[in-house]
């Protein structure tokens, strides 16, 4: 039984020569891939063999079942890093490291923002904290989102792909935990605050206090969260 | 046919379910899990759909199967971040992002490192870097295993472990096109001189010396490859 359940052999070699599909076909994220009976004759596989190679290759973002719709390629097909999906909850100690690591990686990368943000990017920054100030009285959730997007939008000025794909891995994991202890006890206010003098620093193209700038803030946060965990 | 394929409920309840019992029992990484037999009448579903979620979880480190032996934690379970088990061809502009990536987060892990290495840390360290002295005019693979064990080791003894997992994921996907240009262009003796400095640097916990020589270190690796890439 264990040695049925092991076969590596065919469920790799499927999985790999879907992924050969979609490179060879020079699809990208968002393309549609043939309907899944057209893939089982393709491959010579049963449905549920290919169901089970596409399922792995939909867990960890390399292609998109869309119900009733189709099979398409996943927005995170060509991402270096991805945050764990099987990862659930996270411990005291693992939140206080993440933010530590948010500490070390987000301040540099702010500065780079300054350095090369253009103005399709600024204009991005500016429409995601005016989104959030629409939502200072309002929904936890859609501030949440709106300062979420304030931190990956602001990676993604700083013109790093890479560097975005691990911020962005770092903010899926812990939203749940953060959000809880920063819906109760954070001053939303401030936050958005320093949200806006973050962006006024890389509008000034000012990368040394658009780092100071951002390390300030997310000290904030660690405080806040710190002791509310000791 | 899309709907049949699409129906997500089944196979994410199950992924789910098989997370939870993990959980629930306590179990860590390297644990057995009960035989795909008991699983599949635990959880009422045929050996193919069971099959199906252990792939996925599979996929993604949470689970191993190993050949006649039978069903394990993975190694990656509680990680928060991994590295993208599709990837497979880093563009040259992902590469020189990636080294960039590393230039800006490594440097300040070995301050890190430097700071609070503890005696354990400072054995492995060393013990890495004796492996790959012995295999500097040898196989390829042994000392780019070693190398990367350094860089590796040097991210442990810094004591995050989400950093060390956005390092690790970094080496992991970059391994195979950086290799293969600092096999031919790259000079072995100086590379390993340059990890045994840093480690001399983490060794007097003399943080600005280690990230200083990190910095230096990665830059002499990204020159390398710039100039073969362009």
């Amino acid at each position: 039984m264990a040695q049925d359940v092991a076969r590596p052999s065919l469920s790799d070699a499927l999985t790999e020569r879907v992924l050969e599909l979609i490179r060879s076909g020079g699809l990208r994220p968002g393309d549609r891939l043939p309907s899944a009976r057209e893939l089982s004759e393709r491959f010579a596989v049963t449905t549920p063999t290919l169901r089970e190679a596409l399922r792995r290759l939909e867990a960890t973002g390399a292609v998109q079942m869309r119900h009733g719709s189709g099979i398409y390629v996943g927005a995170d097909l060509e991402r270096v890093v991805i945050p764990n999906p099987n990862f659930r909850e996270l411990q005291s100690d693992q939140l206080l490291q993440l933010l530590d690591a948010r500490l070390l990686i987000e301040p540099p990368v702010a500065a780079m923002a300054a350095r090369r943000a253009d103005p399709s990017d600024l204009a991005t920054l500016r429409a995601v904290l005016d989104q959030a100030g629409c939502h200072l009285d309002g929904a936890d959730a859609e501030l949440d989102k709106a300062n979420m997007s304030f931190h990956r939008a602001t990676a993604k000025a700083a013109g790093n792909a890479v560097l975005g794909e691990v911020i962005d891995s770092l903010l899926s994991v812990h939203a749940a935990e953060q959000r809880a202890i920063l819906r109760i006890f954070d001053d939303r206010a401030r936050d958005h605050d320093e949200h806006r003098a973050i962006l006024g620093a890389i509008e000034a193209g000012d990368a040394g206090r658009a780092e100071e700038l951002m390390r300030v803030h997310l000290l904030d946060v660690k405080s806040v969260i710190e002791a509310r965990l000791t």
